[in-house]
């Protein structure tokens, strides 16, 4: 049945709302698809329903197409599961807690591994059971410091969560693939350009993961990519590393006066005054900066490291996020700042601006081993037999020649520095750039994480209990309304791709006449006998320019206008994507669409 | 594409589970169709999301088919709107509250009105844009403080809800009807017998209200029946209420000894042996039993109230729990108990068994203006010129012949004791029978209540400012797939309505020739390409008594087996309802299914 205008529960705005940052967020808002009911939380209208549940649709079609099987979990949730995991911990404050009237404690789930895996180990128990992929299309609830943009970083929101389940890892390598490859033919039938990038585990944990990526401007995520066809987010970015250099002959380190340099800028203007280099100039680059950071651990405990990187590059506390944890043996997100002078205290050996390894091996400064115990991670550039401007640990003095391997070591490495435009790709497919863009899904090879921690585990082909591989995969279903109208609209509305628009055809009256109105009506039916989906604007006293304005605005793909033409016999058909119009005899329309369909 | 048993995500349990209490809480279960993740609340697995979904679109279609407009609203609320309806504290530990990472108060919905009535608010402003009705198939969340029989009281669930917004009272009369037609159709689709009865509108507020009462004798809901035709839950049943009597040749009120009477019992016996009645025996019929209960308001207030039945009836708590909100004008859910023995001690002028009215009008002991000031309502048989024996007020003395509107008088009239069996119908239609039923689908004319909290007001045809009129419905739609259940199993299994069934057709294949498998691929494939849906036993190494149990206990309507008579050119097709089984030769078996349909 067509969708009225003169019943349609919608009201379109003229104005911008004034809390909508992003063009998605107003426009979605100002044509009546969605509206506030709190911070990061929407009510979905009568086209916006449509639209969800239209990308639904395609989401659902291609998972069963994989072969996985649509379940329904609750939103609500014991924290049993969650502790096991450990996982009610590390999401901090990112999750809504709440308890029933008993005092036991639930949660509103942000995502659903523990449960597919308890339920998978009460149902399955033999690796003939599998492979097994099953999925579901809900509610998910994150406690968003900072809800924003509408749809595209809301607390309440819609996924397609999938979990596969194998008894090998070359298992997990083919149901990662299979969703993979579901996962472009998803995007495309959506029409929304994705690129795969490399992405890092975070608190999922597990091995591989890629995170499909929309190009916008205004995306969240920050990724670069190469010419060569390297992509990858900015967090898994790997550095390429130098060859070792040969140490044998390097000049023995010296310790220097360097009186109030506690910078990088003065120390580096110091060296080049007091210490001429041969064949140019001290930079940034020959200095190794130690930074002292402060990380909150999922279990409450504040651990400060410190971290050496070249003097040149500043540190990414976000690239250290998603990396320290390994180094350090705890899961989870962890929280990373600089140290501050309570944490700064309690190491009286650190000297303020003069950190440095320390002089020799034999008396190392940082390090687990070392005189302060703090633990001591390097840049991957920093390799044996590079040289190195660094603190002395002491006030005003710097040591000029301090080489890796020979005079300090390291805890180990970390990919602690920003990635900057111009960094060679880790693949050698050339210099990166930077680019930003919506993380739409995001598939991850988790691996046996989950399954240990909470015992799945099955009979394997020589009767000998196995713990089960699994991979867990996402897709962002209202967040994918959001960048399909975020990259299709233009300034006078939404544009929407044909596979996901509330409609096919919008059915504009425009004029007083009856004969008009009978006209459009009579269109209207038959394109829908067609099997067409029709909204038609049939209010009766509203002008032509408010319904063209309407029509521009919802973003049907093709906006069919009755009017002054119809004594001629002849209609407009406007392609709301070209802005092409044509006028077509009133016997021809129908075709005409069908045709363009 | 058939559902095949070798891939399937399912496990049938050949044991009752031990925590299911109710028939298709056990078989749900044991038929893989859902699973318990927490008290009260559900996993759906594949076959049970098949009938959910297939519940789902015929509520849907039957709502679109009356003109109301789906929505979808968010399950996760902000606290405000519930706070000027006052549900934020009405509701009690009967709903699940949280706290966001800021502090602010959420609740998960256990119903929306509010939400819709700003929805309505904030896009409409005229009565042209009336009658509307707007819904939405969601999740709901109720903290019972016991969720029982599976997903017949759970604690997270799905709910149809619809509301209307009218101009007036013609137009909530007309969007109710159209409500009460909807599902009346819905039912009759589903295969589930309701009877609609008249039911109190409780927290909800509102005139007019319905429940949809599945009969079935596990139901929660008690209701009376009369052989005419009325019905109505209990809480709602009203008395017929006796002409008043001339008292003006009454004879005077009569206080006498009465030791030792403080039961009905004991003064009934007493009565008789003390003052002989003309023509007969006094029998506690005659007494005026005055029940002190104490009422814990939502407000956190326990008010103490009197109230007067005759002997022979028992008060009903939970009838005088729906009523006596309006008396103490509050509304939302109230607690009543008999008072204890701190409530009576703030009393002093009440002596336990010997209570009364007092013994004229102008020395009052019960009423709001009497001596105890406490609040007295009657049992609407207590009318003007009855006459009683009741309590003196004093130790072993109890009144006789005390005259109703002569010697006493009280507050109000409520529906307060027991309904029994044999009472007269009120609208004439012979005596009450009691049943018991589930609760399938519940509708409301509202009215204004919410509409004025939330000051939801259109212009109407003068320009003027009008109170949109509301009503409320729900259909409980997982409650509906239990009670399918319940009401379609025998010792076997589940027996499915066909337009609800996970399947049309139940292929098994019986033994271990290839021929079998082949014939039965193709007939699966054959059914498919006909239209219909197919579960596909193609297990290969399973028995045939577990491929038979498990086909009867998944019941889809038809079971078609392939095995032996193949040699003969036959299979066998059987009705899993009427257990009616038929050997039909194969080229005929996809046609003579067809014609079942």
């Amino acid at each position: 049945m067509a969708l009225r205008l003169s019943t349609l529960f919608l009201r379109t705005l003229r104005e911008d709302p004034v809390d909508a940052e992003v063009d998605s967020h107003k426009l979605l808002l100002r044509a009546g698809y969605i509206r506030r009911a709190a911070p990061g939380i929407y009510t979905w209208l009568p086209l916006g329903l449509r639209v969800l549940r239209k990308v639904e649709a395609i989401v659902r079609e291609e998972m069963d197409g994989i072969g996985a099987q649509e379940v329904h979990f609750p939103a609500l949730l014991p924290k049993e599961p969650y502790e096991v995991t450990n996982r009610w911990l590390e999401y901090g404050d990112g999750i809504f807690r709440l308890q029933d009237r008993k005092g036991a404690d639930y949660l509103l789930a942000p995502t659903h591994e523990e449960m597919f895996t308890l339920l998978v180990k009460d149902l399955y128990s033999s690796y003939k059971d599998l492979p097994l992929s099953i999925y579901q299309i809900q509610n998910k609830y994150r406690d968003e410091a900072r809800p924003r943009a509408g749809l595209l970083r809301g607390r309440e929101f819609i996924m397609k969560d999938s979990y596969s389940f194998d008894i090998d890892d070359a298992g997990l390598d083919a149901s990662y693939m299979a969703h993979r490859g579901a996962y472009l033919r998803i995007f495309a039938r959506l029409g929304l350009e994705v690129i795969p990038v490399a992405a890092t585990a975070g608190a999922m944990g597990g091995s591989r993961s890629e995170e499909f990526l929309h190009p916008v401007a205004i995306g969240e995520d920050t990724f670069v990519r190469s010419a060569g066809g390297y992509a990858a987010n900015v967090e898994a970015v790997t550095t390429v590393v130098p060859d070792d250099i040969d140490f044998s002959n390097a000049p023995a380190a010296d310790v220097r006066d360097t009186p109030e340099t506690p910078t990088i800028d003065t120390l580096v203007a110091a060296a080049n005054s007091m210490v001429p280099r041969d064949g140019g100039e001290w930079t940034a680059a020959d200095t190794l900066k130690n930074v002292v950071l402060a990380i909150d651990l999922p279990t409450g405990v504040r651990q400060v490291v410190v971290i050496g990187v070249p003097g040149d590059r500043a540190v990414d506390l976000k690239r250290i996020e998603a990396n320290i944890g390994a180094h350090l043996g705890v899961g989870g997100e962890v929280g990373v700042e600089a140290a501050g002078e309570e944490d700064l205290k309690k190491h009286p050996g650190l000297v303020k601006g003069y950190i440095g390894p320390g002089l020799s091996l034999d008396a190392p400064v940082l390090g687990s081993e070392s005189s302060t115990k703090l633990p001591y991670l390097v840049d991957p550039r920093i390799v044996s037999g590079t040289s190195w401007i660094t603190g002395a640990n002491e006030a005003g003095k710097h040591v000029f020649g301090l080489v890796a391997g020979r005079d300090f070591s390291w805890d180990g490495t970390i990919e602690a520095v920003e990635v900057r435009e111009g960094d060679p790709a880790p693949d050698g497919s050339g210099p990166l750039e930077a680019a930003r863009g919506i993380e739409m899904g995001h598939i991850f090879a988790l691996g046996r994480k989950y399954s240990e921690a909470l015992d799945l585990k099955v009979l394997d082909q020589n009767g000998k209990l196995a713990v089960v591989t699994m991979g867990s995969y996402g897709i962002g279903v209202t967040r994918a309304v959001a960048a399909l109208a975020e990259s299709n609209h233009d300034d006078k509305g939404l544009i929407w791709p044909a596979n996901v628009a509330p409609a096919n055809v919008h059915v504009v009256a425009v004029g007083r006449g009856t004969e008009i109105f009978e006209a459009a009506e009579q269109l209207t039916a038959e394109l829908e006998a067609a099997g067409l989906e029709v909204i038609y604007d049939d209010r009766p006293k509203v002008s032509p320019g408010v319904k063209f304005g309407d029509a521009e605005l919802l973003g049907v793909p093709t906006i069919l206008a009755v009017g002054r033409g119809l004594v001629d016999g002849v209609v407009e058909i406007k392609d709301r994507a070209t802005g092409v119009a044509e006028n077509v005899p009133v016997a021809d329309a129908v075709k005409y669409i069908l045709d363009k369909q």
